[in-house]
């Protein structure tokens, strides 16, 4: 196998569609607006937390980034509002502003199921006309989704491969899938969160940005079916877990599409997974525990987040 | 002891000063940004872990609120900027715009080092004006601080006393601290995390907003030399920690000043620590798991959040 | 006549819809998207011009205000970006940004003829839905309207009633607006711009904000096919031009609707007029040269304005 | 002389200084935070508006940018808050957000007395510590200055040298003003704002984007001493009146510097000047009525404007 990108089979709609078909779980669960989240129980959150045995904490969070680039269309903002100087001392205080437009390239940030509707539906086939409007989503929302404490494991593909990244454009398949859980001894279960690394931060650092969306390395759709079988809670990527050129004719995000709207799995985008991936290769463990806490947004569509793993 | 306000000591700036000396740790570590939070070691994050049996999750965190009040004097904002007619289908994406000047009462927020400066100087005596501007904060800032993760302690004195909340204006004193920790059977240890429930937001609930600068329970000063000689690494609260109106002389916020520029003690502010209570009186246990995880913000003077307690 | 509300003609929603098709100017102009400000052409600007006498200016735009009140719910972001410590010297730079939900009742700002949809329908009969979306206005955006240079005319009710203001809820009706013309000599013609001055902040001044959807002075819709027939390009009023409550059945901005909707008229929300009632009374005249320049934002729904009169 | 950049003559900091000195009018006016805008007495105002003659209205604000280039690094912000369905009908409203870190190189603007600093100096010699701070300016912001009625005269250096622009770097120098004054027939007078046309949107729209801070046509520091004598109030151009790279030794923008800071002459930088060129050859003149209204924000540093030319 190599870290470049290669032909890969080209997916129709119609099998598109029949993938949808298959993965989907709408219905399964109460309250449907968490979606796969319903599957970590407190059973799973005791496991998840015994798998602490070294204490060290890695943050995934990338820094908030206020210059635009080619990866950066819509730049965050980061305003200082006091100075010590407009309330008045003693103390003096220092005050700052946050504003993102989170969902892009750029912020470290999850999905939650509002995020992304198929032939006109959310999760659960409720019409997105009217569930989302310019109020929020009155359904999927973050806010609905809470807090995940669970179990973890990193699929370090350039590890498995002996390589610094996957090149943008390579595709993450079922096979790799299989490869990664053998090579690095971390099995992919019921409620686990799949944080994929290609190793797009070293690769920015060493040859700067590029536009993502012309070339990602991500999952092959034909790996969805399995992730889907181990009954994942959540999708986590150093990118956004879809790989581009898309290989589905039409649809430019079938990853976002099966995981949100199919499976009700929400998605970590733009996680920094360098450090984990060192700390992984350290401790010779790629599974922990994982802790992501969203903002607390009524009708938002996901948040910003600096999620922890904790060996 | 009662929920109301009662006469307590007026402290003096020299007083106040003295203490100041007293509790400072300027000096004991390094990296100095981290602060109080290079107490938690690997070994406590484990013994934190180990504390998850239940395996029951509670967020900390307030709805982001974007109604102005009079506790919610700068609104957060929240827009959709994208209803699925924006980028091309398909799928097609929903996404929002999140914007706040977090400090304040009304967004559950983290206050890093950078925060507050006394007498002119940072924690660890370096100037403010050479080190906070515009840019940011050089020193002290969010992105020194990642994740914590650690022992919590819930202070829940409603509970203590067997009423619905705190009056605004209650101070909690070093007798209030002894007593809840020996009724709720929570003792406070080296690098464990804080949290003091007064009941603000059951109040807020029942009887509507009110001026929190006007009147909020909050620690006396007199109960900051216990909290620093356990060793805290954080302080948390539904309200601000502080007590007001304040009782030092010409000091508005006097357990800040304190907690993050003599001690290096990171703040909590305006959590929602209702259901903690509720969750903690139901599992017969004070103390829990605690995640912290603010974002990632070079220069940021503190990070909304969303912290999660594990039981 | 008093400045007091007295009971008015209620309104059925029959006939409104009768007098939204009798001051309908649907399909007369192209480009339809700038609706009645086609009717300002060259020679109404050299003829505006003209009405320059003294050379005295005066501003009508209100203080960008970041502080909440209930007539500012949403208030408007002021954040200094650059204190000189951003971006190298030598010079120095300060900065700043500027942010508003500005359509509201506190900054003043022009409505270009998107802002309002009445049954569905934008001026001229497009479906809203299919022309306003997340991107913006696709018809009727600000940047179809330019800049206007126009004969203004102010209608200075409380001068014409010998009041400091009318009290909040004050219907405005043709009786008035005729015996304005009357009193003050200034007649309403053909492409100018109406001005209706209410005394709104001088009461606010001296008694203080109140919520203006509750009760506020503006034109009854009876007074509306007057100024439909004498073909007025804009309507502007230190409150919002609408009274409240709105004498129409199911309806709270009936003057909104007639005039962006029916009329194509943009109106001019929030102005402060007093110091204009002073110049006016000052010169005698209550006609002038009235200058608006909305900011281009394609797509923009509006635009926060400070308009200049010159008498 | 040429479109081309050629060797100019570099300027030391001595020679600046001097310069500096030379065209101070610090102490002149009360008040002085409206600087040179004072010199636009009642009778400038007339003599303004009795320029118009064909009643043709050109507005100079670019279109408001959300795409980040090479020059728009602080994209702005524009976001749709209401799209009829968050506030009950009937009507229907649309409403936006709008937002901007409106120094730089994209957002039309306004720059008051408050936006630059020499050696720590505001215009009149008031220290920047200690009237700028994160609250804003309190002197030389742009609500001192309020709106501005004058006459305008574009200097319009291609239509002079027979171009389509001046290339990057070109210098604009006292002897090219002198000769677009006499070819243009436009003389530059007491209170006049002079604009400057260096063809930068033809040229952006031709060639596509570049950054302005490495490579802009604009005025060498020797044409100033003219400007100065002459007594202009404002200073405008389609770039940002500066010549880049700077020929003054160590000092980025000597133009803003000796407007701003030395004359107390506001400027309007990144003005979109080709519409008012095509006018003005159409017309055979070169002066015309300028209305520049900017918002009204107390303890700015400047404003997005949309000016109008009338002809």
């Amino acid at each position: 196998m190599s870290t470049d990108p290669a032909p890969v089979p080209r997916v129709s709609r119609e099998e598109f569609d029949a993938l949808f078909a298959e993965v989907r779980t709408w219905g399964r669960w109460d309250p449907a607006g968490r979606g796969a989240w319903n599957r970590v129980t407190p059973a799973h959150v005791r496991r998840a937390a015994a798998l602490v045995r070294d204490g060290t904490t890695v943050p995934l969070g990338r820094p908030w980034d206020t210059r635009p680039a080619p990866d950066n269309l819509r730049p965050a903002l980061h305003h200082m509002t006091d100075l010590g100087d407009v309330e008045p001392p003693e103390p003096s205080a220092h005050k700052d502003f946050l504003g993102a437009d989170y969902h892009g390239k750029s912020v470290s940030h999850l999905d939650a199921l509002s995020h992304i509707a198929y032939r006109g539906e959310l999760y659960g086939g409720r019409p997105a006309r009217g569930w989302v409007g310019a109020g929020g989503a009155r359904f999927g929302s973050v806010a609905d989704l809470g807090p995940l404490v669970t179990r973890g494991v990193l699929l370090d593909l350039p590890a498995v491969l002996g390589a610094a990244w996957l090149e943008p454009g390579r595709a993450v398949r079922a096979d790799d899938v299989l490869a990664a859980e053998r090579t690095l001894g971390a099995d992919i279960d019921e409620g686990c969160a799949v944080l994929l690394r290609t190793g797009r931060f070293r690769r920015r650092r060493e040859r700067g940005p590029w536009d993502p969306d012309a070339a990602s390395a991500g999952f092959h759709v034909d790996a969805v079916p399995l992730l889907a079988e181990r009954g994942v809670s959540l999708l986590g990527s150093d990118g956004d877990s879809d790989l581009r050129p898309s290989p589905v004719e039409g649809l430019h995000s079938p990853v976002h599409t099966l995981a949100l709207t199919a499976m009700g799995v929400p998605l970590l985008d733009n996680l920094d997974l360098e450090g984990l991936s060192t700390a992984c290769a350290g401790a010779g463990r790629y599974a922990f525990l994982l802790v992501v806490t969203p903002l607390n947004v009524p009708g938002g569509t996901g948040s910003p987040v600096n999620p922890v793993a904790v060996l």
